[in-house]
Parts: structure tokens; C-alpha cells; sequence
């Protein structure tokens, strides 16, 4: 828990915007990589909310998550339709004007054929007053930032590149490591208190139990994580003894996919 | 927007408790799931949120959603092991006794050797006082339900027996049905103007755009959503309509993946 709780290191929220997640329709993959590559910066993501295309939600949910976290990163809702309202509800939780960014705008009407950058696609370079471009090769429209919110698409594609484009502006923390062990045939509610008591002695690292399952049996995987390298090996380590102690083959690192 | 807004159905929000999701360890899997069985009963997920193995976090993130949304379902932290704490943050949310659930704990004792039953495999027959099981075939371990909150496995294969042994217990709604066209080289700069007058005046649905991308081109989905499928298939077939008088040659349906 003591990671999750560290204060040393700034802390983000995920915000994915969209009623296409919360229908089924679509398999959200953002969540996983600005997790992934948030921990890497040193910015652990705490919170992840999902929320339909509604503008009051959106609204009151930024600004709660806003004042709560270091970093909110947004996916989704800045495409050029109806449904596409992520913007002008940022400048609405902000209190800011939600007006032409003038590079944004520029950029893109020298882009289009005349008559092109029609009202629908002026929308996507229409942003709160005061927005920092996040400008990537693989979009014309970019997104952008403004105050401790970040806000990008939805196509994972375009999402990555504009986080990457993105990311160099952070101010990071330090980076989230992680260390594993797995053994077939280990039971979590047999290794549980003995597991609990390691977790006691390394408050400093979250050390989560995950079970598996293969066709050929399953087991459970000890995964380490923190901003202490050495910490976690040595705990892995005490894990790695313990499922050898209670007749288990420990293998490192996470059982094969 | 009016389909999410409707006052006749039920809502729901979904809760995935677990580091493993939050630091990128875990593609989360269970919301689509929920969201797409949901949406068939006619309980559509209005929102869904992501929260770490913190107790403080866990329950005020209950406390809230229960009080805002009709059923509020949670996946993952029912283990045994000690960042399995799912149970007793739902107890605290609603103020109950966290005590062994006679059922329970009985068949969970029946079930193993003498001495195997020990304090971490015991936490999994304690719930809040009053809770209802939701008992399956494939899990020893019961999830249950107390109050409008539904309290399940996190493993997919566990989540979904238990859903659908919950299922028949929910008061259903109206079911959410979908339809969708698509169209390759439909650009949703193009169609964003007129497509939002569509919307407009089939106000009861949500009518969604999704850009997608292949490797011969790509194209535009559009998605009906509502109780009303006949107002579905007649925006589908406007939109079908629109797509073609732009030059482009409509296809029922998503596009393959």
C-alpha cells in the first residue's frame, strides 16, 4: 500500500471519455499504456474514471479529479462530431473561454482544401484560452494542455504518439519498478499469511497476489512493485524462499501469457 | 444523449478494485463484459471506476456510487491474501458488522482438509452482516450482494458465473439495442454537420461516430444506441442515406475487425 501512498512522487489520474467504453462496444486499451508508461515516468496512475459523453459529468468530474491529483490525462471525445465534447467541457470546468487556439487554427485551415475546414473541423482547434498544443506527426488535430490536465484522443494510435509528444513537458517523479516470482502449483490461500507478513516488513513496496490459470494448472504470480529497486528484489527474494519452502519450483518474473 | 439520460431505467456503475489495473499489470477485462450484459438487461453502466487496494479509497469511492447510481457492481479484492479487501471496505461503506456469514463459512469449511481452512481462507466467508451470496459452480468463494451493491471476483472466468448466477435477482430494465452502418473513406469531418441533425432529432438515442482504421483504408462507424430499436433503424437508415449521397457505399453493421 505504502507505494501507492508515497508521497514523493506526483500522482495521475485517467479519465477515458465515452460512451462507446461504457456501452461494451469498445475494449478500452489507453488505460493500460499511460499506466504502463506513467509508472516508467515516475507518475503513478491512483485513479481511473469512465465517463459517458454527457457535459455535466464531464465537467464536475474534471474538476473533482483536478484538484485531487497532480496529472489528469483524458482520452477520447475530441474528433470533430456531436459527440466529440471534451474540449469545451475542460474549458468550462477551468472557467475559461473556449476559443480559437490561434497555431492550432492556422495549422489546420492552411491544411484543408478550401471550403474543407468546415465548422465541424474547427471545433477540433477551438480550445480553452491559454492551451499549450500537444502536436504529434500522426494527427492533424492535436491536443493539448491546460492547467494539470492533459487531453488526447481516443484512437489508441493517435494517443500514444500525443503522449509521447507530450511526455518530455512532465515533471517526473521517480520510476515504479517491479519485480515478480510465480509457482505452479502454489495456492494464494496458502501462502497468504506468510505473504502478508513479508508485505508488513516491505512497507515501502505494494506486493500483490495474482492466481492464474493454464491448461496445464495454474498458480499464483508475487508481483513487487515500488520506487525501491532493491526493495523489491529482496522481497521477491523472501517470496521466491517461501513458495520453494512450501514445495513449489519458483520461476522469475510473471508466468508466460 | 437522451438514451443515457433516460429516467425509466435502472443505472449502474461499475467498480474495478485492484492495483494490478492501475499500474498496467492487467488489461482490465471484466467491464466490457458487464457493460455489454448490463445494457441487454436494460441496466446500462453510467460510469465506471478504476480505484487501487487503498481502504480509504475503496470506501468513500462506495459510499459515493451507491448513493448515486442504482446497482453498483465491484470486481476483484475477494481473495485471500492481504491486498484482498474488497469485504470489509464494503462493510464500512455501509456501516455493517464485517462477520462470518454462516453459509458461507460452513460450506467453505466442509469443502476443506482439517487445518486448510485457515484465518486467510476464512476472510472469504466473512461479509456484512445480511449479505446475500451469489453463489456458482467454477468459485468455492461466494461473491454477494448487499444493499444495491454486488461484490464479485476479479478472474473473468469467476466474474462472469458469478454475474449471471446474480442476473435473475436484478430488477431489469428496458434492453439497450444497438445498430450501426459503416462506410470506408466516410471522413467525420464531412458527415459531423449533418449527422448532428440527425442526432437532434432522435433525441431518445445516443448516436455515436467511430473513426477505424485498416490496412486498405478506413472509414466511419455510426452506432444507434437506445430502448427504441425502431427509432434505431430508421436514424441507421438516414444515416445509410446520407453516406451514400456523399459518394460512399454503406455497409449494415460494424465494420470487420
Amino acid at each position: 500500500m505504502a507505494a501507492m501512498n508515497a508521497l514523493s512522487n506526483p500522482t495521475a489520474c485517467v479519465l477515458i471519455i465515452g460512451n462507446e467504453v461504457l456501452s461494451g462496444r469498445t475494449q478500452d486499451a489507453n488505460l493500460k499504456f499511460l499506466a504502463m508508461r506513467l509508472g516508467e515516468l515516475g507518475i503513478p496512475v491512483r485513479e481511473a474514471r469512465i465517463v459517458p459523453d454527457i457535459a455535466e459529468v464531464i465537467v464536475s468530474t474534471i474538476s473533482e479529479v483536478r484538484a485531487r491529483f497532480d496529472h489528469v490525462f483524458t482520452t477520447g471525445g475530441i474528433g470533430p462530431t456531436h459527440d466529440d465534447i471534451t474540449s469545451e467541457c475542460v474549458a468550462a470546468a477551468f472557467g475559461l473561454p473556449w476559443e480559437p487556439h490561434p497555431v492550432a487554427w492556422e495549422k489546420m485551415a492552411a491544411a484543408y482544401k478550401p471550403g474543407d475546414f468546415n465548422a465541424a473541423r474547427q471545433r477540433m482547434a477551438t480550445m480553452p484560452r491559454g492551451a499549450r498544443l500537444i502536436e504529434t506527426t500522426v494527427s492533424l488535430a492535436p491536443g493539448f494542455s491546460i492547467g494539470n490536465v492533459h487531453v488526447m484522443a481516443g484512437v489508441p494510435r493517435i494517443m500514444q504518439a500525443q503522449f509521447e509528444s507530450l511526455a518530455p513537458r512532465l515533471s517526473c517523479g521517480q520510476p515504479v519498478v517491479s519485480r515478480a516470482v510465480h509457482g505452479s502449483g502454489v495456492l494464494e490461500g496458502t501462502i497468504a499469511e506468510p505473504l502478508a507478513a513479508i508485505q508488513k516488513r516491505y512497507a515501502v513496496l505494494d506486493i500483490g497476489s495474482y492466481p492464474y490459470y493454464r491448461s496445464g494448472g495454474g498458480g499464483v504470480a508475487i508481483v513487487a512493485k515500488g520506487t525501491d529497486a532493491a526493495a523489491a528484489e529482496s522481497a521477491i527474494a523472501e517470496v521466491t524462499s517461501l513458495m520453494a519452502s512450501l514445495g513449489a519450483t519458483p520461476v522469475a518474473g510473471e508466468p508466460p501469457v
